[in-house]
């Protein structure tokens, strides 16, 4: 295993920049991940661990990785995107979803289920919708505009491992109607409109639905396209729902009648 | 308006150590909030809001309040709990109800719903639990052992408004039964065990469903209270839900009948 010692170190450079710019982690396809339980879920997912960094004082059980280096504390602090990291800090190559390649996955056999958001920029809502999506057995999720990037570390660090599961898209408004009309699918709004169905009683079988920001809701071109709205029932004086939670609401009741 | 220009004013110090000193939020039954929206929510719930700051360059459009001062930006984020606040800063007398007084509330005539939350420390889970319970109309929301306070500025922050609204009571084990039997409630653990009810087929009008932490779940000692375990089933590889999601699924169900 190899000591590095110095800030000047290319891996270590690497690794810093890889967490705050998320060019580079598209240009790349990687992305800086952080924690045994999370570089464990990572190799149980198959996906291509590039380097691992340990902290001298703390390195764990695990079987040899392609790269892996031992760190001095202050070094280790200085790489890590995170406070008072126990480390790992390590870097992996997520599953790249084309549009493309999604034409090609068949369809579920139950019919399927999209969550779509659009303008969630709290990366910890959106890490959380892909943990719930992978619990619950949804079959995309797509990123529309003004979401928080889902290679950010924080982003990550919130799905608790389900970044290397979920099947993510991320997709522009004139892409997401040919996708949806291209597997069947009917798309919905969860809007707080007089006009929503409630979201007990509409069918969310083969359907996608749009998910907005807490304080705006979904953009009018979003709304334009769609087929229906959906709104989950609210007590009088509440306004809205955090939008983590509205999403799992919305994606239980997309899968409620589906799981054994 | 009073101007306050010195980090000694009484109040600047007050608010301070409100912000971090739990003990004397309880002994004064004072939280420390933040933003228009907050203050607004506050107004309309009829709470007491003790004093209101103003970042001098940002003064809302309010009627006026029993004590209000103009403080200059360096002082205004001295005084605030949190980074590049719009203000105002306020401090507001949160509604306390006691174990005694619910006791003499009604029940509710469709039967009743109460959340319990153990050892979930985070405070935006605890404050989305709290909002979600208040747009579903969930009777209680207990807290016992090993929660984030109630009245921290982010737990206060993450409620969206609802702490002023949802009926929150702090208990202990030995006290949580004697409530259930009181009201007539049977008493649920969220688990992963093999016993464990399928959700979707408990029955969940008149009883309290508790929630444990993501990493341990709940106590030895509040599952051997309970009457019966329930479980939000899952696909195969995920492990757990964030615990707000997992408290949102499970106040949806308790609720899921009978809103009109």
């Amino acid at each position: 295993m190899e000591i590095i010692k110095s800030r000047q170190n290319q891996r270590i450079q690497m690794v810093r920049e890889l967490s705050r710019n998320a060019e580079l982690r598209q240009k790349t396809g990687l992305c800086v991940c952080d924690g045994e339980k999370l570089l464990a879920e990572a190799l149980r997912s198959g996906s291509e661990v590039e380097s691992v960094f340990w902290k001298e004082s703390r390195v764990g059980d695990f079987p040899a990785f392609q790269y892996e280096a031992l760190l001095p504390e202050a070094l280790f602090d200085y790489a890590s995107p995170l406070k008072n990291s126990p480390g790992p800090l390590f870097t992996v190559r997520l599953p790249q979803l084309k549009q493309a390649d999604a034409g090609e996955l068949q369809q579920s056999r139950n019919g399927e289920c999209v969550l779509v958001l659009e303008g969630v920029q709290d990366p910890g809502n959106v890490g959380t919708v892909l943990r719930t999506a992978d619990a619950f057995g949804v079959d995309f999720v797509v990123l529309m505009e003004g979401c928080a990037d889902v290679t950010a570390p924080k982003t990550v660090r919130s799905t608790m491992g389900a970044i290397f599961r979920q099947r993510v898209l991320q997709m522009n408004r004139e892409e997401l109607l040919p996708f949806c009309r291209g597997r069947g699918l009917k798309l919905y709004a969860a809007a707080l409109t007089e006009r929503a169905g409630d979201v007990r009683e509409v069918t969310l079988r083969n359907a996608a639905v749009c998910v907005g920001s807490e304080g705006r809701g979904l953009s009018r071109e979003l709304l334009d396209l769609c087929d229906g709205e959906v709104i989950i029932p609210m007590r009088g004086a509440a306004e809205s729902l955090n939008a983590a939670v509205a999403a799992a609401i919305l994606m239980w009741e997309m899968c409620r009648g589906e799981r054994s």
